[in-house]
């Protein structure tokens, strides 16, 4: 399936009221980084959760989630500010403060499963049996629609951006981008070396499981492209893959030099530049996709 | 000396290609956080160093400040970037990691007297013996116009707004943001408690010594309003006051709320409308300078 500019630009309409437009910040001449990490919540993700949420009539047991990250987080918020009952299930693994975190904006949060992928068919089974609307993280049309808002609102504001760089995990932000811009300029989608399940995919033809590890892990950690996300963006994105050194290194010159506060997954896309895995050529006009900030900032 | 808005837009000319447009968040309809905490050096400060610089011939000696926090940073940034020398004169007090900070941005840094005043006695009697450009921490003109830059952009970027809310040292930042808006949204002056030296100035008819304390000190600590912000301010704001309690809560709700990591001084202005010290009318569209980043981010 893929997505296409209409929906992107139908979710633009459905969320504004809703979702923050977020600033972007020319830090040298052609080179922005779009804040996304100021988004209600921390992170893009609310974009997808508000879309999904308003693209639906909530049934009475609202809308479940698998999640003990940003895309929980998110659904949650949504939740609370449209007055509708969410309920997320996350791994054993999941920190207490993450927990704390998702019961402070309001929401159920059901303990289900080990790991992540048990979660998720802990509340697959819990939507059939209540009857709630499920978000996926990423593989979902709303979901994926509404995340590409982003690019609609940086072409409004970087209208001359040559190329966007943007952090992968399941490939629902980056299929929203790419539908969002439609080929108004160039995408570089960006993954750790230690979860390349774009990379993978684009080589085998089609999403394939991959292993996950380094520091990106809780956030960009999925272990296989998203359906969509293959659909919508082969064959037009450059993949690139960064170190965990890189995004480490990143992540503190965001704050030492731009006073931006992000996590590592927020950090990736700049890693690519900064560590010379895309090299824009010259003249070229890039923006990075700053796209978390759910951080302890202490470690900044 | 009253500032004027010719003043500021002349500034506003000579610094647009150095200091960074720090961009607005609009965080709900009619409330923008203007995030100058996203400025080159973490505050403000280097659009008044910069003007400074750049409306002067250097002289061999280059130029000098007294100052062991932002203003001192600003200096130091500008001077890297400018190419010119910068001597600054630190109080004893200052924290090491601070005088490394000023080292690492290439400036030469003298420890000179115990306190602030003496430091910026020893910088004058340097300046007067090597013939630096002495650069005042907010009394002299070019340094409060490039301050007035902010207004200019905030009219461009929220051109509605009603109230321009923001936090007073010795009143740079509040002189050239009254003069950079000239009457086109009022100004609200915030102070710590403890530091009240704007609001003991308009009850004094003029510029008076006041004590110094609080968690806001390291950078509002001015123990006298500079004369240009007295001259240029006086009947034209509001002066409100809020504890440090307050200003610790609203530094703590800019990361917990929006994800904007501030100093203490940079949230002093939010404490005022979450402190009720400042209560806007129905309809009121109010803008809240941010206004420095300067801090350890464990803290927030
Ligand atoms: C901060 C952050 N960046 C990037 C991603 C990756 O998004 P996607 O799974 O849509 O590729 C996530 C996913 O949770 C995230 O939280
Ligand atoms: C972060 C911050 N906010 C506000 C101020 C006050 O500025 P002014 O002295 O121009 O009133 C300062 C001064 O150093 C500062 O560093």
């Amino acid at each position: 399936m893929v997505l296409t500019r209409a929906d992107v630009e139908r979710a633009a309409d459905r969320i504004g009221a809703y979702a923050l437009r977020t600033p972007v910040l020319e830090v040298e001449p052609g080179r922005w980084l779009k804040l996304e990490c100021l988004q209600h919540s921390g992170s893009f993700k609310v974009r997808g959760a508000f879309n999904r949420m308003l693209g639906a009539t909530p049934p009475a047991a609202g809308f479940i989630a698998a999640s003990g990250g940003n895309h929980g987080l998110a659904v949650a918020f949504a939740a609370r500010r449209l007055g509708v009952r969410a309920e997320i299930f996350v791994p054993e693994v999941c920190a207490p403060v993450k927990i704390a975190g998702l019961r402070a904006l309001g929401a159920e949060v059901v303990v289900g499963g080990a790991i992540y992928q048990e979660a998720l068919e802990a509340s697959q089974k819990r939507a059939a049996e209540t009857g709630a609307a499920e978000i996926h993280a990423y593989d979902q049309l709303d979901v994926a629609a509404g995340q590409g808002t982003l690019a609609i609102e940086l072409l409004a504001q970087a209208g001359d951006v040559d190329t966007v760089v943007v952090a992968v995990g399941g490939g629902g932000l980056t299929a929203g981008i790419v539908a969002g811009l439609d080929g108004r300029a160039k995408v570089v989608a960006v993954e750790p070396e230690r979860i390349p399940t774009l990379h993978r995919a684009l080589d085998a033809g089609g999403p394939v499981r991959v292993d996950v590890s380094g520091v990106g892990a809780d956030a960009l950690g999925a272990s296989m492209l998203g359906r969509i996300a293959y659909d919508t963006v082969a064959g037009r994105v450059t993949s690139v893959l960064v170190s965990d050194e890189a995004i480490v290194e990143a992540r503190h010159a965001l704050w030492r030099d731009h006073h931006v506060a992000a996590e590592h997954a927020g950090a990736a896309a700049l890693a690519a530049l900064r560590s010379g895995a895309y090299v824009p050529g010259a003249g070229e006009r890039v923006a990075v996709v700053v796209c978390g900030s759910n951080t302890d900032p202490a470690t900044l």
